[in-house]
Formats: C-alpha cells, structure tokens, sequence
C-alpha cells in the first residue's frame, strides 16, 4: 500500500466540484491537504463558503481553504453560471453554515505552502479556472520544481466546447491563466471536454447518494438535482456530466485513461471566435498513437473505465 | 432526365482538383461550364496550364479556363505545397502542353459571365482557396441571387487540421475570402476534411486509371503517383484522401451526404493560433440533428456512400 497522494485542489463549487470534493475526501488514495477557491461556477467567495460548508458536513474541518481570485488575468468575473449550478453554486441548496471562516493565507500561498510541505509529492488538482495557479507561478516560478504532478479540468480538443462553440468554461474563463499553466514546466494531464461528457451519473446513481445515513452524502445527492434539470435538453435524460468529478478520479489513479496523448497543447488568448479553445495538435494520429517528444502535457482522449460506478462506490463506501 | 447543372469550378489544380476535374467531365449530372483557378496547391497561373493541358488530353478544349488571384486578400501566395502536389502541381508529371490559351477574361469576369448565361442554375464548386470568390462578391454584390449553389471543399470541423492544428489548407490560405463566401446570402455546402479524409482511393484503383485506354484517365492515374506516396506516413498505406474529388461528387449528386448539419460556421481570421479554422457551433447534437434556423451553410459531416467507387466508376464509363 503507497502512501497517499497529497492533493490540493483548486475549485469553484460547483456542483460538479461538489462530487469531486466527495470523492477526494473518501479515496484512500490521496490526502486532501488544501483547498483553494475561484471564481468560476460562483464567485471565489461563494466557493470558499461552499466548500467550508461541504467540509464541515463532512467532518473535516481540518482542512485548510483558503480564498483565491475574484476577478481574471485580464478580466473581471462576469457572475458564474446560476443557470447551471444554482444562484449558490452548490444547486441551491442551502448547507448548514460552518462556523469555520477561511484560511487567514490566499490560495497562492496556501499552495506555495503546501508546494514547500509536501516538496516533490504534492499534486495540484485544478477544476476551475485556472487564476490562482497562474498567479501562484508568477508569484513562485521555482513552483513546478517541487510539484509531483497538475492535473486540470478543462478545456476541448475534438468535442464542441460549452461555452462557445470551441471553448470549454474553465478554460474561458482565463486563457492567459490557463496558457501560463500550460507553459511551465511541469507534467500536466488535461481532462478535456473529450472524455468528461461520456461520463455521466445516473438518477439511480443521485437516489444512492440520497438514500445514505450521512448528511454529507445525501447533501451531494441533494445538490445534483438543480444539475441534472440543466443536463435534461442535452442528453434528453436527467443525468450530469461527470467534468470535475472525472479529473478528481484519474488524479487519484482510481480511474486510468484508455487514450491519452503527450502533445502540444495552445490555449487561444485572441480575442477572435476562437479565445479559449485548447489547440492540441492531433495531427497524424491515424495510424496509431504519436507522441511529440519532450511535451510534458498528456491530453487525456478516452476513458474506457466506468467512471461513474468508481465515483459513486468510492463516495458510499 | 433533368438536365445537367451547370458547373463553375474554382481550383488549384491539384493532384486531387485533377480527379475533381476527370469526374465532372465524366459525370453525366453536371455540366462542367468553365474553370477559374487560383493560387493554392501552385500558383494560379501553373493551375491554369494543368488545367488547359488535361482539358486538352481530354478532348474539352471547348471550355473556357481563366486565370485568377495570384495572391490573396491579405497576404501574397506562398509557394504552394510541392511536397504533396508535385513541384507542377500534378504530381510532376509533364502533360503534353496544350496550344490553348487562358481565356481573356478574369475568373472573376469568366464567374460573373456564367451568372448571368446561367442564372438562378449555376453551382460553384470552389475546391481551392476562396479568393476569386470574395472577389467576385465585391465585384457583384448581386451574384448570390444568381447562384443556385455553392459546393466547397474546405475545413475541419471536429477533425484535426492539415495545415495547422485546427486548420485546413483552402480555408488557412485566405481566411478572410472564407469568411466572405460564408457571410454571403446563399447556399454553402462545406465539405471538411471530417468526412473527405474518410474517403480514400486504392492503388488498385489507380491502377484501373492506368489501364485505361484513354490517355487523359491514364494521366490522372500517373499524376496520382507522387501524391499517394505523400499520404503513406499517414494512413499507412499507398492511397489518397479523396478531398476535392468528395466535394465534386456531392456537387453533383453523386454521393449523399448521410449526416449534414445547418448550423453557424465562423472562420477565425485572427492571427493566432486558431487562424483559418471554422468554427462551427455543433454544441446541442447529442440527442439527434438540430439544424440552426435561418442558416443557409450545410456542413457535411458524414458520407456512408462508397464514394471512391462512385468515383472511379463514373471516371471509367
């Protein structure tokens, strides 16, 4: 048995987030030692008070969570995503309020806090956008030396986008951040549109999570129903993508990409139709997988394991 | 028997504008009633001597060629692709030279000319860079209205580019006569390189091209040569993506498109790293076609048909 992996993840509960932050705190296979929130489904404040809720549900108020940015590289945040993820962020429903505030530390220095702890094991799981890391590496560029691995939800590659026909929210939400991260040099495993809405939770998969004796897990259960309503017009089922819950589960190992790719990936910062799409070079796939040579960004392009029933055996576990 | 549509054909001329070329003269459902050429695959002015040279071979001399942009909206041309084309465009095969030659008016004239003797019929089939088009649209604002309509091979839409991550080489060429041709009122189908990658060509049917009897159907076989040692690294064997060839066949009716979408197709004419990509909004598809209101742009995403076989048949009538 290897000891856990020490995680922090960077979040805007979310209720996506939500099942992500689920599925850290109950693998066994890695340590949530930090959180950092941003605006993204909400507003990093609103995200942070998610999480310290969801965390206190829990029982773990032990773990830090700290509050990252309000506003983008180069551009304010533009209100979140009501429509998808509740007013609250976390599906409308209203979680009894922690007494815990957030950490005294931003985001940015609870991770270069946590970079220096946990030097040359801690991994950055990142499911918003990606500001605070950006900022975090502008802060520290010794960062990605003492960083075991990133993993990130975002971004397309061949599917359509979400938010515009090419971009994924994540991603457009901050290029320029989401292009800094892609730049350093650190190993990254980007879990795009690609393979995250192949992997969907069922109502049965909801009624589970509502039927078990902890609060916190019914609350999961509770939340995702706001979320399913939003997800009905487009697979014409009550069901949700799996985004961030996917990117938590390969973090973790509890799920292994079937086809991931080591290739350039470009973020569009333009200004133009196509701002915010992740431009992998995919070219000259067709006879088999081709890797680019010291590209330290895997593109992850199919899942075959059920990620679904990974999530939701290791949550009611 | 309706009669035959009469054809423009727009092009560069070309290994696989050559095919285009043997089909439509082949084809009994279009009339093929003059020829524009434009820089791309080669120069335009080397377009328009293959192009008088295998209408020679081919006993057509009667149809008018007229020689268009040497160089594009905003950038001069490049040089072509020689790689794939052949240093001559066809493969480097040196075609008995026609005495014909290019006719005194400009493919935009020649274009304007055939609206007018064909109103409210004529098909553009434009396989090649859209320059002459955007052209011919600011010349005569009025053209649309007599189009019946526009057939294009060009970009990619959920498929990898060719000549950049995301973009296809027609549209990369000159984005911004793309975006024109696009914003036009008329009919477009766009043929990308999603389905005309799908279909490729044996040797063994480039072998019945050099069987034949006729010496023009034994040149586009001889021509062929240099281009499918081109494609090997890429699809693993001798053969050819049927890209301009597709376009022609579903111009003329030949092959179906068996999933074709109206919905808004943008070029990024930016100058970063998504330029000359169109974007098309495909977001909403999951539960079955959603065409979008008002759209006159078809964008084929799927041909089921034996294109290749339709292909060489018709050529070998």
């Amino acid at each position: 048995m290897t000891a856990p992996v020490p995680v922090y993840l960077d979040c805007d509960p979310g209720v996506d987030d939500t099942v992500a932050i689920a599925y850290l705190l109950a693998s066994p296979a890695v340590e949530l030692v930090g959180v950092g929130t941003v605006s993204g489904n909400t507003s990093a404040a609103q995200a942070a008070r998610n999480t310290l809720d969801l965390l206190a549900l829990a029982g773990r108020d032990d773990i830090p969570v700290a509050l990252g940015a309000h506003d983008h590289l180069d551009h304010p945040f533009s209100g979140g995503a009501p429509h998808v993820h509740g007013d609250n962020g976390v599906g409308g429903i209203v979680l009894p309020r922690s007494d815990r505030e957030v950490d005294e530390r931003t985001a940015v220095e609870l991770l270069l806090d946590l970079s220096r702890t946990y030097a040359g094991r801690l991994h950055i799981l990142a499911i918003g956008p990606l500001t605070n890391i950006a900022h975090a590496l502008e802060a520290d560029p010794s960062l990605p030396d003492r960083i075991a691995e990133v993993t990130v939800m975002g971004g397309a590659a061949l599917s359509p986008g979400n938010i515009t026909p090419v971009a994924e929210a994540n991603i457009y939400n901050d290029p320029q951040a989401a292009a800094a991260l892609l730049d350093a040099d650190w190993d990254v495993t980007l879990v795009p549109l690609d393979v995250t809405l192949e992997h969907t939770l069922s109502e049965e998969q909801r009624q589970q999570f509502l039927a078990d004796d902890r609060p916190f897990v019914v609350a999961v259960g509770q939340i995702l129903d706001h979320y399913f309503d939003f997800y009905l017009p487009s697979y014409g089922a009550r069901t949700c993508a799996l985004h961030d819950p996917l990117a938590a589960a390969i973090a973790a190992g509890g799920v292994s990409p079937s086809r991931a790719l080591q290739v350039p990936v470009v973020v569009d910062v333009s200004q133009g139709p196509g701002r915010g799409q992740t431009i992998a070079d995919l070219r000259g796939q067709r006879t088999g997988p081709r890797h680019h040579e010291g590209v330290r960004t895997r593109l992850v392009l199919d899942v075959d394991d059920d990620a679904a029933a990974h999530l939701v055996a290791t949550i009611l576990a």
